[in-house]
């Protein structure tokens, strides 16, 4: 039976899962990745790129993000991430399973802003009091990432 | 007088509804289409094209949107629908008015993801404790919808 | 230290900003700048366009809207704005600072929405109660803005 404290619950942590996705999404976009990477649970696990290894801990996921955004170092790109209709599904263990959608706007000097691409974000999320961070996170993506 | 009960009702119902609609999107964005429909009241009523007769019942939406589906069997696409600047508006029958911008990502392979179309999506929300059910959705279009 | 109530108030503002932000620009996005004016301090001041004066007081909102929206006189355009991972700071005054991506979609009859341009709104908010206004909204931009 669910109760009405049980619901009260579930909307503050919807809404608090969505201002921790808004933090750590203008950090990424900022280019500060050590708070992104602080958003990640020790051990936590990052794959943005399907087919390749994740990386593994804050510390390989800041190095994993230097080393992507090196790629780009003449060819200066702006990116926005736009999450939408997140779904939080509670697990066994006490985790979430959130799968959100992100738009990402890809902004060049001299040229239209253009959604490049088009994702959607499976992440699992740990929740303690009203601290969360993210166990691992996977994107996939609705066509095959390209230049 | 508003009372701090009500708004907190008001913020709780908020994030309920945004839940709402990510699951429903979601379901109807990867075809699930019974789940799509299960989203509305028995005599729920769906028109997503202006001029055109709305899909009436749960069974009458299912077979709407399988239609709909039919004639893009040729020209796979995925939909990716965005909502957005969410407005609740209490009605006197107890239900709710939410007025809803929805980006449509249409994403083919081969082809740059696409906003197609801009639309302004107009619901009917009836609200049991915290179940959400849609007595009807009209689309409106910023322009006429085209291939 | 923060308490549980701390922390369901964050997330009760948190919704009450978004439902705040909604009725704002669906206000602006239809025409209706008195409604808009409205949501900034009697005071207010909003900067739409890097390097101009801002606007001050409602009624100035007002004539500076009326005065943009003349120059598209013979190029009509819908414009919807998106808002997307709104970030709130508590202010040592007891005003909010927030901090919105927004995706503006342009939509011209016969042309294919675009999105045009890629902003960050940086906005300071005032809460009483569950009243929120703004104080100051300064919009920048990913690219210059340009026609």
């Amino acid at each position: 039976m669910t109760t009405e404290t049980d619901t009260r619950a579930g909307t503050h942590l919807y809404a608090l899962v969505q201002h921790f996705y808004a933090r750590q999404m203008q950090a990424l976009d900022e280019g500060r990745f050590e708070e992104y990477a602080a958003t990640f649970t020790e051990d936590g696990t990052f794959q943005h790129t399907p087919g390749t290894e994740p990386a593994r801990t804050r510390a390989g996921i800041v190095a994993e993000l230097h080393a992507f955004h090196e790629r780009f170092r003449d060819d200066p790109v702006q990116r926005r991430h736009y999450f939408n209709q997140i779904v939080l599904d509670p697990q066994d263990d006490g985790s979430y399973r959130s799968t959100v959608y992100a738009l990402i706007v890809r902004i060049r000097q001299g040229e239209r802003p253009e959604i490049w691409p088009s994702c959607v974000v499976h992440d699992v999320l740990v929740v303690d009091g009203d601290e969360v961070l993210m166990r691992s996170r996977t994107v996939s993506y609705d066509q095959l990432p390209a230049q």
